[in-house]
């Protein structure tokens, strides 16, 4: 990348007559100094606005309008992608919810097709039910939700996933998004008709009844919409398929339009480990934050605002804290002027504290991650869960596995799955860090080839999975995770691990063919050589055969060195 | 891109068992048939959440509390990014304002660092102003404005960015956005400073106050924020270098951090041409849209509501649709059943109806974008201005431009200037239809050198603007064009077209440098050749010298062919 420079005018004047900030307009030309200056139009009788005019157009715009206009970034650009995003949406819910009932997830998911472009999904769990109240908003408005406020590993996290993707059916059907849901086997079984009023983003319930059930709790949520379904690289059977990879601990029944139903049975019996909500690191607060922090506060004193707003903070931390900054720790949080959050805000990065508690991180682990990729019938597999890092304070982990040769095609690049709290990341992978950071190692030092700027090519699949209470998505659609420098060298070093184990793997297993190939070449010429020493020494045969023999053994005794 | 599948059971029995819809769980295993059912856990103590726990977290997000948290979606995600963003969020809306009012664009920028990381943006304009009431919302009120609910091509179109910047802004330092306004000569020049409270998404006004100011009119707007400031590609010197080439009716102001003012004196008298707002077009409607037209529509009947509505349905082509899907013209928009709208919906497509009107656009002109590229000292510059097409209904135009050779390096990949609505695009580039356009162009058939997957490389600038009343962004920083096929598709003609002619060029070139070589080849051996004929043929000088003369014209005239 180069930059070119237009050879702006530089002016000496314009310096020395400007001091900062601007007093002064600079060229106050004979036109401009007027009210709005008539001005020659080219072409097209013009309606010029002013300031009132203008004022006449503002309006406030609901976020339902603001995402159905731009529903690219909530993932539905296209119809194959929508079908995938609202497939994605609703069981990331149903894994969330099921998860944290502590309850080993049973999905089904199924895909109906009705025309040659509509589509009726229905994604039903064992999860343990969502109450009527809660159910419209739910449903049927955007940003609402249980996650955004929490710090936790979770695979939803912004409120906006299945409200968009009930917005993005009815865009496109008209029809409204059927739940059904149940808390128990002795409760009723809520059956709702809902769509959303995107003026107002608020959930307009058309049916509200109770209807026989027979499952004793859980969730089915089905969506009609427009969509395409597509086998291949970026299909919501790859989607379902990288799903039972990295969620071992679930069991899932598939049903695609037109094939038969596929059952990915669970191969691990136990719940991955429950991550805990954690409060935010003080290295990770920002000064606006830290100022909102300190007047919503329900402590009566700064430390204890330290201590229970924040994690990591013990009582002698946050003593240190105060004395760095300079201030009395028994202040009253909301009394503390703009100046003090200032010195308490420069004071934090001088504090020594520990990083962040890891038990709000759920990673898949190094075995399960083996046995996913030990299913793709490669000969060598390998896998490393890294250590917990932190980043603007939220902490996460990298996994990363590898698995090489066998079944997997050779003659492409390597398959690269990515995932981020368990959930498959099939679109935008080339803005994505997982990808910078596989790009960016060296390859070629672990055996594999690779182009400049591209990826390794070679009979692999490199897996990533990034776990965190709060993945920095590059979009809504959360497609892509934006590269942050500590991210971005986790995964680095996690690859590299898995590179290393896989380069031993592959010159050993040159190592073995050339010699193979060496061994094949000394028997195929050795008799060939004894029989010309035969003739040239008038050798019996039986010289001849162990002249062979000792050079055999020579040869094979030099080659060992 | 290759897949690899799982090796997934598919059970022939599982399929006679599940109907569609599923109607009974696969599964109803023991511990499954029950409520929550308890599982065994691998560590720490587990709190297990249930409908009721769950339903007490479920909580309304603030679209301002998203958005911050979120704040890279908005082009917040490092220093330098952040004030790159915030100077150009603040500067589109200048541009905007003064060409809605029919004004020549005069604007000052002004970047002053504070501390090493801190620094106070200033962007001032000569535009219409914006009275008292209006200006707390625009600044302190995310998705607020008067940009998106009109069809109409405009630098802002989404009501997020200012308000984004100084809620940055506020994060970073907790300092307020300023703004300075007045409306005429004759009105009170309004002072404010103003917070955004993140929690309700509405602006907290600290002062309000009017001061004497000696601009007759115009914004001043002022946001401290953390920041990093950067020489290079994508800086804001980058920025405004190329805000300066795309709007060459503007005089710019610039003064750096530390350099001196630069000063960009306006190449146009004129403003462009004043683009018009329409109304949406009915090929690019969606079934629930027009749901929601219908029922909104002030409109009494179905004909007239197809009319008013609706850009290019006149009462004939109203007529037709209604015709053609068997709906009464006369019946009230509100009494449509779904059915009717469907059918509607269905109609739509199967009727003839003219392009949208492309008064909403207002291009940069061949001429102009030719006068920006040439003041890069190239030694040959071509552009191309394509005619309106259309992508989901909305009107777009695509141009191009082309400057290679003279100054510019020619050791590395061509230099791509992206422009969306005049702005400069200087980040994600990658994600970017232009990006992905130029790419998949074959730049060999035009004289450049290109590795595959990559730009093509030489002393080469190319510059792409896409003009359009909407303009799909992948994300809310607005860095990147989504690809819709219409787009690509008139991206990739521009540039060939300017392929063409570059190609042109460069071939003039090498057959001149050809010809030049053969020219002095002959030149150079034919005195040779003919003192070998003297000698052979034993002839006079001047003998000599005519056979020279004779094969220099004969050579010549054959070269010619």
């Amino acid at each position: 990348m180069k930059t070119i420079r237009l050879r702006a005018k530089r002016s000496d004047e314009a310096k020395k007559a400007l001091p900062l900030p601007f007093s002064e307009p600079e060229v106050p030309a004979a036109d401009q100094t007027e009210s709005p200056a008539p001005v020659k139009v080219r072409t097209e009788p013009r309606r010029r606005e002013t300031a009132q005019t203008l004022a006449q157009k503002q309006r406030e715009i609901s976020v339902s309008e603001f995402f159905l206009k731009n529903r690219h970034l909530l993932g539905f650009d296209n119809p194959q992608k929508a079908l995938l995003t609202a497939v994605k949406e609703a069981v990331d819910n149903s894994l969330d919810a099921a998860e944290e009932a502590g309850i080993l997830p049973d999905l089904k998911i199924e895909i109906e097709q009705l025309t040659e472009e509509r589509f009726r999904i229905a994604v039903e769990d064992n999860g343990p039910g969502i109450v009527r109240s809660q159910i419209p908003k739910i449903f049927g408005k955007l940003l609402y939700g249980s996650k955004f406020h929490r710090l936790r590993q979770a695979r939803g996290q912004q409120g906006l996933g299945i409200s968009s993707a009930g917005m993005y059916g009815q865009l496109t059907t008209g029809k409204p998004v059927v739940i059904t849901s149940r808390t128990g086997p002795n409760r009723e079984a809520h059956h709702f008709e809902i769509v959303l009023d995107t003026a107002k983003n608020e959930p307009k319930v058309l049916t509200d009844t109770t209807v026989s059930w027979d499952v004793p709790h859980g969730t089915r949520v089905e969506i009609e919409l427009e969509g395409l379904y597509r086998k291949g690289p970026r299909s919501v059977d790859e989607y379902i398929t990288q799903t039972a990879i990295a969620n071992p601990h679930a069991r899932i029944v598939y049903k695609p339009p037109k094939d038969d139903v596929i059952i990915y049975e669970r191969t691990a019996n136990e719940l991955p480990r429950q991550p805990i909500e954690i409060k935010p690191h003080p290295y990770g607060v920002e000064l606006g934050a830290l100022i909102k922090m300190m007047q919503d506060t329900k402590a009566r004193s700064l430390k204890a605002a330290l201590q229970t707003d924040f994690s990591r903070v013990s009582p002698r931390v946050a003593d240190e804290i105060c004395a760095q900054g300079g201030l009395n720790s028994a202040k009253r949080p909301s009394r503390l002027d703009p100046q003090e959050i200032e010195q308490l805000f420069q004071a934090i990065p001088k504090t020594k504290i520990m990083a962040p508690p890891t038990n709000c991180l759920s990673p898949i682990g190094q075995e399960q991650i083996l046995a996913g990729l030990q299913r793709l019938g490669a000969e060598f597999t390998t896998a490393v869960t890294r250590p917990p890092a932190v980043y603007r304070g939220n902490p996460f982990q990298i996994e990363a596995g590898l698995a090489y040769g066998g079944n997997l095609p050779s003659e492409d690049l390597v398959q690269l799955m990515r995932f981020a709290n368990r959930v498959p990341l099939l679109y935008q992978q080339s803005a994505c860090a997982i990808f910078k950071a596989t790009m960016s190692v060296d390859w070629r030092n672990y055996a594999l080839s690779q182009a400049k700027g591209a990826l390794p090519a070679g009979p692999c699949v490199i897996l990533v999975h990034m776990a965190s209470a709060w993945v920095p998505f590059t979009s809504e659609s959360k497609e892509a995770i934006a590269s942050y420098p500590e991210i971005m060298k986790e995964i680095r070093l996690a690859l590299q691990e898995c590179g290393r184990q896989l380069a031993v793997h592959i010159r050993r297993g040159r190592r073995l063919a050339e010699e193979h190939r060496k061994r094949s070449y000394i028997e195929q010429y050795l008799p060939i050589i004894g029989e010309a020493l035969q003739n040239i020494l008038d050798l019996s045969d039986r010289q001849r055969q162990q002249a062979v023999s000792t050079l055999e053994n020579i040869l094979e005794r030099s080659r060992k060195l």
